[in-house]
């Protein structure tokens, strides 16, 4: 085997399209706020239409967090799929800027490369309005198998479940990563995504799932229970380490015989939160493939975050390897 | 003659695609800060690979002008081409959503959409590199006599002189605005494009221009001298009115038979300059033709350049109108 690297990702491509609106905006356009929600060709043309003035920055919640990886000095790889078009090469640029290793080559003919129309209300919420795009057509050919071999970690987003050929290529590279003895960490990415497949994530976190991502609202959906506390209890039996955030509050960490909870990082204005969870498991990825210990690896997550929700973008604005030196020497 | 609109602007139509990096990057690029630079695509391809991370913003200066003055209230419209592609589609709605009237159909076949490789170094500057591709087709064809007939201000940038046919549009629709009794505003651009058309940017000054823009480094460029003083001597006599801009240290306006020295506005912290000039025009432009006196009208100029340089993008980001409403009071 070639040079080990720590993390592989495998997601949606997207460029971010970012409009600042109301909730007045919100409501006339008939949106959930705060939800991802999924748009065909036709509603993207006509929510384009109606957004005001907007800013395009690369996005796609696993590969951000393969870029705060890449960001803490970790060795990151990223697979997803992008047609040969601008917002295409916009991603891969962007990507690869970064110090993530893609090699996808864009497809050609079929659909356009895909984006998220978001909108950011005064309350720096994000609502997501995702056209897929080329990047739901990813498939089990996409899979680069030595390279996901060769990772500590395979880094997978429930939005991959959304599409049944992403899904058999979730499934086929989990088979591949623990064939070769690293693990698989899953992010539930949405609390609505968790709505349309909570069966099959409740296998998936029972049967495959070695490190869990959630954040408070995804977690107490998939349990279906009200308080967080009761969906501790259930997660801390079904997978080996489960990292739960909670905004403001902080994250709680659960692993088969040790917890953590560690405090959110003080944060001088609040701009835009959603890379907020991106983040956070790039901070805790970056620390478990490096040996730091769990509480660590948290508090690596909640310094990303702290680092992403004060500026526009779900993508590091500094070198994350900076922030935590000083974290890093205590 | 249907309804008067204030401004009608013809210019390069372009997405800025932004990075931060150092001036170390800069010197290894061998590329001269804070200078804006023509580029071909084999140029804007190697510079892009070597650039970081990106954000795309539209922009363009003419473009950016007319933005703000629609953000002030006033009526504008943009004349300008892309081509049907993404980037194209961008500039497209970036700029209708702002609220400027902008029809020009993309044009099939031919370059893709222009674009400015932005470097933004820590000193807030920006050095730009500009592949014209679809923006440098502009030709005379382009130009919509009825609208430039209507508007009571043609405003023309000094980067279409680098394209002979975007010259030739350019006296073409001064000659309309005057045959219909309306003013012709230029802006110099840049001080490297004053020197690339020196002569014949005089002998315009002299006989085309009623109202001129331009920065100290840019006026001193036409006329060869070392002092702000000797130019304003200088373009007294050579047009109707000059608005001569000179960063922190406000702005001057001279016309016939008045002057008018102005402060520039406080600004907590200067994030991206470049869009300062593009402003200062709009917020002069708007005064002028909604009958406010000159003086009025560089305050409105000096007011909205100080919003636009606080922050990443030459675009305001906030309502001009709301902005202005005490200035405007008093």
């Amino acid at each position: 085997m070639t040079d080990r690297i720590d993390v592989v990702g495998i997601g949606n491509a997207l460029v971010d399209v970012l409009s600042h609106q109301t909730h007045e905006f919100l409501a006339a356009q008939e949106l959930t706020p705060g939800a991802m929600t999924l748009i065909d060709t036709e509603r993207a043309e006509s929510l384009y239409a109606a957004m005001g003035p907007a800013v395009e920055i690369s996005g796609g919640s696993a590969a951000n967090t393969l870029v705060g990886v890449a960001s803490f000095g970790g060795r990151a790889a990223f697979v997803g799929r992008v047609a040969d078009d601008e917002l295409g090469r916009v991603f891969g640029h962007d990507i690869r800027a970064a110090g993530v290793d893609f090699r996808a080559k864009p497809a050609s003919g079929g659909q356009p490369s895909g984006r998220s129309l978001i909108i950011v209300t005064p309350d720096a919420q994000r609502t997501m309005n995702t056209y897929l795009g080329a990047a739901a057509q990813l498939g089990p050919s996409d899979v680069d198998h030595e390279l996901v071999a060769r990772a500590q970690v395979l880094y997978l987003e429930g939005y991959l479940w959304d599409e049944p050929d992403a899904k058999a290529a979730f499934r086929l590279a989990a088979r591949t990563a623990h064939d070769a003895g690293n693990r698989v960490a899953f992010t539930l990415s949405d609390a609505f995504c968790v709505d349309r497949h909570r069966d099959e994530f409740m296998e998936l976190v029972e049967s495959e799932v070695d490190v869990l991502f959630a954040n408070e609202a995804e977690i107490t959906s998939l349990y279906e229970v009200d308080e967080f506390d009761d969906a501790l209890q259930r997660v801390q039996h079904h997978c080996e380490i489960a990292a739960l955030t909670r905004s403001e509050r902080g994250a709680v960490v659960v692993a088969r015989d040790e917890v953590h909870v560690v405090d959110a990082h003080p944060v001088a204005a609040v701009v835009d939160t959603t890379g907020a969870g991106d983040q956070f498991a790039a901070g805790f990825l970056f620390g478990l493939t490096h040996g730091y210990h769990l509480g660590t690896a948290a508090r690596l997550g909640a310094l990303a975050a702290s680092e992403v929700i004060g500026h526009l973008g779900a993508r590091p604005g500094v070198s994350l390897a900076d922030l935590a030196a000083p974290v890093l020497s205590d």
